[in-house]
């Protein structure tokens, strides 16, 4: 996947023949990245006093701490060789989210789209182009947690499927009013995803089936619907 | 489900007639606790001091903070509504995991099991010792993220499944040393079992296939490799 390719057109080249409306492709964001020309080529790039610093008290490259610092609206901590920054768009994630891994040349590392639901929006719309079919588009990176060890996909970008799903105000079978229930599809379906996957597997993209009950027709308010307001954060 | 049902010899009942041992059962807790008697009749519950006030400040109702206090190790946040704590097996979550919802007697709440590896071991082995068959066995509970709106299901008990699959120091496809890469594997098949279900369904069991990669034949560390230890949490 190079900038500017359509990765879209590869999609529904890979696509079963059925793809259907009622559908969830889940896409990793690295493809989406790449095709978007959100790379950085880190022997372009001269590292800031801060960045330098950084990268010595954390044994990081420092021209990947100045890309960090460059995708971060705010740096939250960096301790024991861990950055977690919030993002431009507002993620909270490691390293802003800049990745080297699965990348062929060891000298660029690949970054978040820069509105991931615009790019979400934008294959969904394509695709329905090419294929005449719109399944719901979710586009996935691999986050940690505060509290637990690993990581797993979540959602960082949708289009056409319901991310956050509310039940506050309905009733639980008891009749009694459910307070807090808010459900996070977007993220448990990007988990999903990732187990049908394996890490080495590169397979940018998983077929959902049989949850339409998520999916809309419109392309709705994305993955930005799980991101939690930072005056709602008890942990900063 | 009363305490002292067995729930092994209901899942027994339900299970497809071709239960493998390659499967693994995903169970909310709430019937594992149930049938193991953690409940609390908030009617027998005698509000300390503290808990009246938290409840006061907190427009909670005083026995059922008590009981929350009493199943936590350490309160971490209390504010706007919201206590989290970390309970004595060591997980992080809104009010220790106690649960007053989809509960027929609004005057009792649920618990988290004592200890939900066990639980899950136990639940595994009469399950082998009724069926035949010896499927992974998979406990969750809908937890709450620090950044995140929204929860999801986890694991907070695990037997024969690697809830914590470690890919540090193998390579990507470049050849490149994945440094960071433990995939949180229980919580994303907590996840993707919850999204077979609706909150409503009443449906406890959820059994998943074709996952053969990450079932074990031993019973393993279980949901407990998930747990980050204290001194490694940057948000607390």
């Amino acid at each position: 996947m190079r900038p500017g390719d359509d990765l879209a057109a590869l999609l529904c080249h890979v696509a079963p023949p059925d793809l259907a409306d009622e559908d969830v492709l889940s896409i990793a964001h690295k493809v989406v990245s790449k095709a978007e020309g959100r790379v950085r080529d880190l022997r372009e790039v001269t590292p800031s006093p801060r960045a330098v610093e950084l990268a010595a008290e954390h044994d990081k490259d420092p021209r990947a701490v100045q890309v960090i610092l460059d995708e971060s609206a705010q740096l939250l901590r960096a301790e024991r060789g861990i950055l977690i920054s919030e993002t431009h768009s507002g993620l909270v994630c490691a390293n802003a989210g800049v990745d080297g891994s699965n990348v062929e040349d060891p000298e660029t590392v690949v970054l978040l789209p820069e509105d991931p639901d615009a790019s979400a929006r934008a294959l969904r719309a394509r695709i329905a182009e090419l294929a005449g079919k719109r399944p719901a588009v979710l586009i996935s990176d691999t986050f940690g947690r505060a509290w637990r060890l690993g990581q797993t996909d979540v959602a960082i970008g949708a289009a056409g499927v319901r991310a956050l799903d509310d039940w506050r105000g309905r009733r639980d079978y008891a009749g009694r009013e459910l307070r807090a229930t808010q459900d996070a599809v977007g993220d448990a379906l990007a988990g999903a995803a990732d187990l049908a996957r394996a890490k080495d597997s590169r397979q940018p993209a998983v077929l959902i089936r049989g949850l339409d009950r998520f999916v809309t027709l419109e392309d709705g308010p994305g993955a930005a619907a799980l991101r939690r307001p930072p005056e709602e954060d008890l942990f900063r």
